[in-house]
């Protein structure tokens, strides 16, 4: 099955109008020092012209944003059904006592100007921990949201749930199931767990193809397993996090109900989106110059892969040697050493590529002779490979990070004041 | 029951000598930039003069350091005994094809010149992974570091051990038990799991108390749980480490055999001497400016204090915090959240406090009011205290940690070439 990569981000997919203003949330002072910067907005929304169909997956934190208690009640509430997504950037409404009223106000002022009901929203919010959300920028913003509403209003959404996001995440793709072309769109803010502060990693996902509530869960979860769970940023879970995907049906194809190719090219189109997704958020980590991919194959079970993968890219200090351009195979060894895993250390490989070339660092968990020369210059790019074989079976994973720099301390040694 | 601080370090308790020499494996240009720094020594030494019960921990890294395997060995071979310590600094012989075999050597070299047994000896590495040990230096500094072995050479050995360290770290206690003044003394060299690279965290323990080995591997995992393994610098966990003990009997005392309030005075006076070495580490993490101490009261049981309380210290964005004195208690709560326990998050309570003052900053899950002025004030220390009620129990815990700052990323930025 051939996957197109079209333009049009959550508006690609049929029947989907989006927007985002700027109402007064985030400080004038600061994010009108440049009025023409996109991340002014801080307040979004998607509006599907018909219901859709949802899907969701929250934080595993124990400490809970309110927009997430409200949207899942919601889903609850209309049995997975959603017409419209309000965001609002720069307060997580998150440990407030008040939080929960909030983020059903702010449900009921998005049904009421576009006409539905508020257990049809779904709301979120990414920002700073623990302080009130006002909600007076929100109840005169939410007339001109509505009113701008528009099918290429995606990019305006994608900036008004940015945070300390240097660029707009948006990926969207074409492609074929049951009969008729199907499209998926998403946005994402927010480099993985890099803000408890700027507390929310945000996907919103949008599809015109028809499938059941319980399909498009199960491809859901499928999917984040293997994206969005493979990103480390800096290891912290934060409060808010949220995939949501939602489906309207617009493609009129035949209505996926079970497992079968229809299902599986689904799940392709929807690992692509969410995949290059994960890949931006890793490359926009924060103060990261470089993005890390590692690879691990030759894994009994896809779960030992994801594993080891995940423990590469969390390592502090290996993300600290990327950022020096320093081959570091050792940090590499060590942190597939203390991976919570089953395997023999003795058989493993490592190779780290990237645009400038190819150097073999490791075979059977010993060092191997290397040109330091060579090894540099493969190091200089700004997307890095490390390739893991365990040589122990036929699975294989993904998982997606970024260095540790000195722009990361200085943004989060003082970002709340 | 007093425990009273005395000075010596391994030389404290009686019968234990020790030396540190500068052999060769350290580069001589960088370390005699300063040839009276006493970091320049690569090569130390521990010596009892009669036959030691031995106990120890090792890294559960899945790669693990030559010297660890030899190590091992020996303490099976001869029942748990020992007579010495040899350790190197610089290299960390971990990943050679040939690590055994320069381990053993090294336990060879020193039993002929000290008229020992080899597997009496216990061996040490710290330092770069995967280079190959140059055994030359060793064999011409066994004699000179075997002559100059004294019972006030505590001094030297801790330098001996030291890689990117700024200062020796070395505590000793005397205390009361069967009957007899005993003595525990200790020296550590490495920031936590700091540098996987300059690779090893070791802690050597020596003391006159006469005890059985098994009553002594029971103490060193008892304290070694609420002390060392509540350290966390980078959350990378090195392939060197390793913490041992040796009881001498010198101190004729009643020999402990069994649970009881001398076995409970021994397990006290172990925990002063681990507990004040790994706040010394993590006040030297590396580029630290603030050792941070999180303890999490009214826990339902230990381990889930322990759990709670290094989640903060690990926290990297709450560490970046404290190094940019921003009293972020969110990124505290987001940490309390992700943590692998069961508590109820409405409960919890956090104040931050230091010897410059006390703030309340969360109650019941929720943010409480604080002044930011007086906040900036204890934050200004370079001891952050961090206190955590759960509210849910009797039992608590302490973690230690460091900020991340600039200088973290420096020095790993760089560090092998």
């Amino acid at each position: 099955m051939e996957i197109k990569v079209i333009d049009g981000g959550v508006c690609a997919p049929k029947g989907f109008k989006a927007n985002g203003v700027y109402c007064g949330i985030k400080k004038p002072s600061i994010d009108n020092q440049n009025p023409a910067a996109p991340h002014k907005n801080d307040l979004g929304m998607i509006v599907s012209d018909s219901e859709c169909c949802c899907a969701a997956v929250y934080t595993t934190n124990k400490v809970k944003g309110a927009p997430i208690i409200v949207t899942k009640n919601n889903l609850e509430k209309t049995g997975s059904k959603a017409r419209a997504v309000i965001v609002n950037s720069k307060n997580a409404n998150t440990c407030n006592a008040d939080g929960v009223e909030k983020a059903e106000k702010m449900c009921e002022l998005a049904a009421k100007e576009l006409n539905i009901k508020p257990e049809e929203v779904i709301v979120a919010s990414t920002g700073v921990i623990g302080q009130i959300l006002p909600i007076e920028p929100i109840e005169k913003g939410i007339a001109p949201l509505v009113a701008g509403l528009s099918y290429t209003g995606n990019e305006e959404a994608a900036a008004a749930i940015m945070t300390t996001d240097t660029v707009k995440k948006e990926y969207a793709v074409e492609f074929s199931a049951g009969g008729s072309v199907c499209r998926i769109g998403g946005m994402a803010k927010g480099s993985g767990m890099i803000h408890p502060n700027m507390a929310t990693t945000l996907n919103f996902i949008t599809t015109d193809v028809k499938i059941s509530a319980q399909m498009l869960q199960s491809a859901l979860n499928d999917i984040v397993k293997i994206t969005y769970n493979c990103l480390s940023i800096d290891g912290d879970t934060s409060t808010n996090d949220m995939v949501c995907v939602m489906a309207n049906s617009a493609a009129e194809n035949k209505e996926i109900t079970c497992e079968g190719e229809d299902f599986e090219n689904f799940k392709a189109a929807l690992y692509e989106v969410m995949m290059n997704l994960t890949k931006m958020l890793a490359k926009d980590g924060e103060g990261a110059t470089k993005m890390i991919e590692c690879e691990c194959r030759g894994c009994p079970d896809t779960n030992t892969a994801i594993t080891v993968a995940k423990s590469v890219v969390g390592s502090t200090l290996f993300k600290c040697a990327v950022f020096g351009e320093d081959a570091n195979w050792g940090r590499i060894l060590c942190a597939i050493g203390y991976a919570p895993a089953e395997f023999d250390i003795n058989k493993v490989d490592v190779d780290i590529k990237s645009e400038f070339g190819e150097i073999a660092v490791c075979r059977n968990g010993a060092g191997v002779d290397f040109s330091e020369e060579k090894a540099a210059e493969v190091l200089k790019s700004d997307e890095i490979y490390v390739i893991i074989n365990l040589n122990a079976g036929e699975n294989s994973a993904k998982a997606w990070g970024c260095d540790l720099t000195y722009d990361y301390v200085k943004i989060n040694g003082d970002y709340r004041t």
